[in-house]
């Protein structure tokens, strides 16, 4: 006897297949069966065809209009570096197709709100990648708090530290958004999300002590965020792009009832115990420690988009976040609080940076 | 541009797709492109029509001859009821298939021994599912034993814990072996491959205290069983099938300079914090404990047959460690200490169980 | 045999034996030999009478000026509501008495630096009560950081959260310092003796939200105090007077080669693990977790006062922690970050509180 | 004003005051108001000398005849190596003291007994100094087995490691029991109190492999001892006596509803995070891990002792836990399990050793 079966499937392309973007492209072609990935698309023409080759997908491009020219193709990830995020949002979403982008949603107001403009209009659907939301302990937190277990939220924590020193072209390259919006921003979004309630005030310090070099590219090492809520909470996130001993992940809630905390986990139980004390194995990644979340995260967006469900995690999520990291920018450049706010979004630059 | 790819591919057929071997069957189908999975049989053929159906494989079988015939198959994994093990790999290897077996080998030595000959005189290969062996915490345990980090091995102890009350039924069709081969056979493994070093002798007290009809199936709820090694080192393992608060494994080398310990992680990281004290939810299933280490195993299974290598986990291992719980099934019954034999094999049961 | 010793003891006095006072007596009386507790003294004659008589110790007093009288006292431990501590350190200088008083040194710079002076003047010795300093995680701490463990410090990190929700009769009394003064102070000065350099700036967001009622008397619930160090290192402490589910205390110094955290403990290791998790019962008092540094810091006073040695935790690190916190509370009030300086002190309240 | 006090205080004599005896005295003499300890008395006369003079203690003696011999004495406490315990229990008793004896009550069980009936015999009072009763984690735990919380007990499990190497000298002397007797015994009466029912039968596997040369001291290095209790359940215990890395206690009951664990802390709290992952330090003494058990020991003691009210930990008590360790040691020595069994107590050692 031999079974038979054909499902419908999302069509798929994945723009950008550098570290995270290739993960993506993994986690759709091996885990995803309601998806089928058709094509790879990045600027590095050869690093989207050994993708490609790699993972057994038909198609590779060495450029986003091939990718959005494909009939068969209805949505696309956008993973491309942050600046371009805004512009691969316009172009997907004037092609037709629905979208799940990368966070940070853009690196400045202006092009966020262009890029919802062009969403809008086009009557696509947008999910911004906070994968967090996905995380099992997140998801615990969340539920707790919506429980009611902790009482009313009074301070939110966060603090998200990377392992390694980055390359000093990474600076250079200036592709990225500064701290705030490559890293922080995760935790802004946390801050919205498990409070259920909006930052109204940010304050910033920041700090390049150890490295001063990247300081003339407008980055910094490490940042403190203070937050204030619109209904009262208070809160502070913390920042740290190159904390060596390992990537290092906490967030807590704290209410009038309890708290509760989602913290680093050791990246295998191991536990060596010697004359030196008691060492266990940290994480070294987000790979490594959102590998799940990750591939929640494109289940869930490939499933709504099958059953015409809109994204769990919208593009005005992306942009309040986003306003929240611009404050905090503001703040860190001139040294006092700064109100959060999504008016003064101003116009998008006419030759913005082009991912073509 | 299109990338083409072809690549030599191992066919292979999973033989039982009860929960364990639909997890083996998807880890195949989706997480391991170096393998085709042709079929799924099972003896409950619309199970298996069903399992094939959803995992998009193009043929099913309602036994295991069918499968055998294909040609296109060069592997099987069994993943039948415990007794059912040495049957089907005398089958598998007859017919020339490459196997991945689940623990234990057989449910006594004689039926082990057999098949362990079939697979000699067949010249294929056998693989024993230990996975945890695959696990990134027990391998990191091993790395720290064989750099001398805990110096000479001096005590072994290991417990394994299953959280859900098993259902009577199970008891009552008596398909899989008593608590020492379905369960501590993972911990009797470990005691060889951790210690580097052979068990001579067992003794073990069990229970049925807290659930007294199962006596009658020559079954236990809980044991404790001391291991003498052959050079010198002791050793305990706990085992407990209805432990309610989780799957809890845990396993400790201790030497003269220091310890290895493994383990349970909380299955997410999320701590509450009340008035009632510090909360944290706990690992439930051995698929989610050891998830990554299924994937690996068969990963590694497959790749070494791709590539003429033999197996990592022999034969021999699973006839060694059944040779241990045999011993702890003696000592249980004849309430004395009992030496680890392979002597007294004695001849396989003429009309053994058959799953056809 | 007899054995007969005589030892020279330090007289000492305790002035004020609330609860954090009978402590320091108990101590004093119990567990440091080279001490002789003399009399205990406290506005609440009854109070003092009744601790004097369950401590065993010879005199007790209504007030400090009988204590200070005795010629057979060289050392007085202060121990009065935070806003009597600068007059009782005026009072024991002008005595001649070598003074350990418990945080802060003041409530207002004027009048800390008023104690300084007349500590000065008299030429006594003052160590103020920064307990912390004693404790076994923190000291572990502090030589990490000391020995450059954890490279170059980056970011500080501190939170001090109180158990159970403060008597509106303590807010109502005013006795006591706000937040800032009174628990904060403590990461004040971790802030600046684990880091090893000055805070230059602060800002902080402050909230009543679960508790709008004791706006009125210029206290918080809670805050998040951001810091900026004079040589590019950034911090931020959180203070939370009604955390419910336990005391909790954690710290962590992280810096350009790793971090080291000190962390809450759980009062008593017993862990439950049911149907409804991990459960662990957490500390519920700063008496209970800092109960050995208590002892150590008085300890240590003693030794230091007999052997003619200065202290260790000086008048000048009470009055430079004091003013962090009166820029913290500056930032609270004028709603921007503010400078951290000793200059502004101004004069001591003339008709100040008196505590006879 | 001035108070006067004077309260009833109990008379106390301590026996042996090397490491753990010098702890009782001066617990006794710091920490314990309600007794006056009178003297010290050590076959070392030199010892109790100095010990005395630095805790202040009025006499100090070189044998036990002329600490009994003192009116102002009413009860003793025994810490003398372990082969002596029953003599100065017999000792004591006839003088008509109060005793608080360190474990084991003995070394084999005739001695016991004798020991036993002379305490009867004179009417006076014996406790036996299983502190860990004493301890917050243990009795956490015995509270939730007595709740109910973690259903009916299945399994015991427990062990005990110490940090060093003993020196050979204190094999030599032979003036200790055995493992069992001074190591295990501790959990042989966790096994009792913890489970509330009786150890039947035992069966141990011993080694010396890492030490070889202290077999013919008839003592051993390690120990693996499974338990059958009267009504059902089982249970393992693990002794070590040169763990190396630490000194770790951890003990665990397992029930039908759930578990209580019981594990060793870290000394001190203090994390740290390095590239080389997360390092803790370990407790290394059972002074340090059970400094507030001691304590809480001789302080129940005292009051009971001065409000005549039986102790706690009764010399049957002691008796029970013995009969497990001889058991234990039985099956070392006859390589087969054996009873649990108080009978074959035989007649004490006419000519025994005497600590005079």
């Amino acid at each position: 006897m031999t079974g038979e079966v054909r499902l419908a499937k999302l069509g798929i392309g994945v723009l950008g297949v550098g570290e995270m973007g290739k993960r993506h492209a993994e986690n759709l072609r091996r885990s995803v069966p309601e998806a089928r990935l058709v094509a790879v698309a990045d600027v590095a023409a050869e690093r989207a065809r050994q993708v490609a080759a790699e993972l057994e997908i038909e198609h590779s491009f060495g450029g986003l209009d091939d990718l959005l020219a494909r009939k068969d193709i209805q949505a696309v990830v956008i993973v491309t570096p942050d600046k371009f995020h805004a512009q691969g949002i316009r172009a997907a979403a004037r092609a037709g197709k629905d979208i799940l982008c990368e966070k940070p949603l853009a690196t400045n107001l202006a092009d966020a709100q262009a890029a919802l403009d062009a969403v809008k209009e086009a009557g696509v659907r947008l999910q911004i990648g906070f994968m967090r939301r996905y995380d099992p302990a997140y998801l615990a937190a969340k539920k707790r708090v919506e429980a009611g277990d902790i009482g009313e939220p009074v301070v939110f924590k966060s603090l998200g530290r990377d392992k390694d020193v980055p390359p000093l072209a990474a600076y250079q390259s200036n592709l990225n958004g500064m701290l705030f919006y490559n890293n922080t921003i995760h935790d802004f979004d946390l801050a919205r999300w498990l409070m259920r309630d909006e930052v109204a005030e940010v304050q910033a310090y920041t700090t390049v002590a150890i490295r001063p070099e990247i300081a003339k590219y407008n980055d910094v090492v490490a940042s403190v965020v203070n937050l204030k809520y619109g209904h009262g909470a208070i809160g502070n996130v913390e920042s740290y792009v190159q904390a060596i001993y390992g990537y290092d992940v906490r967030t807590e809630v704290v209410g009038s009832k309890g708290s509760v905390f989602v913290g680093t986990v050791a990246q295998t139980p191991a536990v060596f115990l010697s004359s030196s004390g008691r060492t266990q194995t940290l994480a070294d990644h987000f790979l490594t420690r959102f590998a799940d979340a990750y591939l929640a995260e494109v289940r869930d967006f490939v499933q709504n988009m099958l059953n015409d469900r809109p994204p769990q995690v919208s593009g005005e999520d992306g942009l309040k976040a986003l306003a929240i990291a611009v404050a905090a920018e503001n703040s860190h450049r001139e040294r006092r609080p700064c109100e959060v706010t999504l008016k003064d979004a101003g116009t998008p630059a006419k030759a913005g940076l082009e991912y073509r």
